[in-house]
């Protein structure tokens, strides 16, 4: 995909995936070593050195961007890929991490299915996030199952069609006080049943689906 | 919570959640055997011995049913918990198992985040669910990132309004050709940028919020 640096696996894997090594350097090692190299308990017999891309937030929060997912000091590495992989088929322009779990963490990479290559992700504080955002002209919403306004509500008055970042909080404490007072608005996802409120990579796919809908209506 | 039939605590536990305990018999344990009776790594002291509902499919896919979300074959117990989670929130009636993972497994229930209590779950085999959909007179939408109609396509045309059994596929191999053709219509989440496909617990919030939201619109 252009990240590899170098690829050790085995006979087999290396035999299986020829097509993707080209260009690569591949080194042969034994099952048993790429299995000692690997985090898996069913390993895949191929591991990849890859350059970690790093880019600064000013090359993603610029005037064009349309779309951005922040996670605000996630915990679950899992959650982290998976929202990842959602804000990448939504279409966004870019995921920031604010604090919290590793991006590249091996969990987070594999719940990612990809989209860790896919997607710009950057790391940031708060502080230089929202100053970036402001500077790009997006619209900052905050989740808070506390909001008064909802997200069906934002979709009817049209503020989803703005360039938008959205901020999501961690799983067990959601975003501080500080934190929603920040962002220009505090948007609460309706809950229609008896649940308290959503997993965190599920209020991200309803958040961002609604964002990537809204913005691409006539 | 009124399923709870025994209760064994460390002394600690029983003290701090005494007010839950109410009309409940409980038996005090040691730590030790509170944390061997817990499947957690850092257990709480407190395990309940529970009824398991087992509602039948006749009693929860009635014609007064607007949203109903199926798993079939699904092997996440972590997204089978998050979607009964998400089920819930999106105010559905039902969550329907066709094969796949237990509902009732330990990790499965810790992801529901207490909804395997709030809202029904019915296992049952994929004809029995098709031939109860029908009868009550609910639309069969199933998800496929092959299908020719998008998720924003529905919503436009109005079809999401109607009362809705959603079927899901597993994580792996999505739904198979013949549940694609047994159900009313086959729907693709649109993806905007270069992810294959959503997680299976993204793709259902994103679905049941969308027919949530269609469904009460005014």
């Amino acid at each position: 995909v252009g990240a590899a640096v170098e690829v050790f696996g085995t006979v087999d894997a290396l035999a299986e995936h020829a097509d993707l090594l080209a260009g690569v350097r591949a080194d042969e090692v034994s099952a048993k070593d790429a299995a000692a190299l690997s985090e898996t308990v069913t390993p895949q017999g191929l591991v990849a050195v890859c350059l970690m891309p790093a880019p600064r937030l000013e090359s993603v929060l610029t005037p064009s961007a349309r779309l951005v997912a922040a996670l605000v000091e996630p915990n679950d590495p899992g959650n982290v890929g998976t929202v990842i992989r959602t804000a990448d088929a939504a279409g966004a322009d870019a995921v920031v991490l604010v604090g919290g779990v590793d991006a590249f963490n091996g969990k987070a990479v594999r719940a990612s299915a990809g989209s860790v290559l896919h997607i710009p992700i950057v790391t940031a504080d708060l502080a230089a996030l929202l100053a970036a955002s402001s500077a790009a002209g997006l619209s900052t919403l905050a989740t808070s199952g506390a909001a008064a306004d909802t997200l069906d509500g934002l979709v009817d008055d049209g503020a989803l069609r703005r360039p938008t970042l959205w901020l999501f909080g961690s799983e067990a404490h959601g975003l501080s006080a500080d934190v929603l007072a920040a962002a220009d608005r505090a948007v609460r996802i309706p809950i229609h049943g008896r649940a308290e409120s959503l997993n965190l990579a599920a209020a991200a796919a309803v958040c961002l689906y609604a964002s990537a809908r809204a913005q691409r209506d006539r």
